[in-house]
């Protein structure tokens, strides 16, 4: 135990707490009042703490994304979709039907599940840029979604192993954590771009 | 000034404070008790309502965003870095010398600015990868980058009119909507590349 906490930097105090919870793994007994901890455990530390402090998800949506990371009896594609539907942002959009993400993603040719979360972020990303009185053109739209999809087809790749199975942990640390890291590259892209016109 | 509730849907009240608090221009004096509001006031008013509704943005800070709109004297890009500037997030990075974010854009090859907020923004990003036991190594930050260069490029080339000036305002505005777009594309577009090997 004290290794895991050196090694992670979580203190001891909510290392027991995310045990009591069921959030970690119990270690391997190997004394009566002893445990051993391996990488897996680190790992899971890891995983929950970035759930709680980076995507300030709440303990049940947490129990969520640990279920789904440890149902290897699921398939993996199933477990992956539960897991990401845990994350934030949450939040239900003005129109049930989603008509806007429906004719967006049908222009696109691509999944319509209105069951799946990011459908309502995509929804309510819409209607906002309505609101705001430059609704976004069939062009744009594609514009976007060819860039984000050569993205996204290299973050999958590198989630997945040998046998093409994606680890659910990976998927759900990288949907977490590289959003901060996209969104800082691109603010950092536009003014890579327009510098040399006089753009400090 | 009905005509200016009405169409923008931000109630009177709030649409005095603006004009009290110089956020908004005052209309222009068509009687002793009148005014005229034109086009440049209803946009001057989403945009003021997206940067404190959607942005989060204190008074002072659309102040800041304001000011460099208003500012037409200044180089447009020098405005639009002041305006981009103020948006979040904000935030200082455990280093303040941003090595991270400084030998990422070196290794790109892009201006490296510790004073452009979003270099703080790089850093972070890199450094909670780093907590999380998944840093960033060189080939995944040259595909990120070189995605969201793409993206940008369309983005700035979009906010130009035709002799090649930017519209701050509506850079300010596309920094701030098209952000959650793209989060929900990105993960509506891992789940269109994962269709078919299981993923719901």
């Amino acid at each position: 135990m004290s290794e895991l906490v050196e090694r992670s930097g979580v203190p001891r105090a909510t290392v027991k707490f995310y045990l009591r919870e069921g959030l970690l793994p119990a270690g391997v007994a190997s004394g009566p009042t002893q445990a051993t901890y391996d990488e897996t455990h680190l790992h899971r530390l890891r995983l929950v703490r970035v759930l709680v402090q980076v995507a300030g998800l709440s303990l049940a949506q947490v129990r969520r994304v640990v279920d789904a990371v440890e149902d290897t009896d699921a398939d993996r594609y199933e477990a992956l979709g539960r897991a990401l539907g845990a994350l934030p942002p949450h939040g239900a959009p003005d129109d049930p039907g989603l008509p806007r993400a429906r004719a967006a993603l049908e222009s696109l040719g691509q999944v319509f599940d209105p069951a799946y979360p990011a459908t309502a972020q995509l929804e309510r990303a819409l209607a906002g840029l309505e609101e705001a009185g430059i609704p976004l053109d069939g062009d744009r739209l594609r514009s976007y979604a060819a860039h984000v999809r050569g993205l996204a087809e290299d973050e999958v790749a590198a989630v997945e192993d040998a046998a093409g199975e994606p680890s659910v942990e990976a998927a759900v640390l990288g949907t977490v954590l590289h959003e901060p890291l996209i969104l800082a590259l691109r603010r950092l892209a536009h003014q890579d771009v327009t510098h040399g016109r006089g753009m400090a």
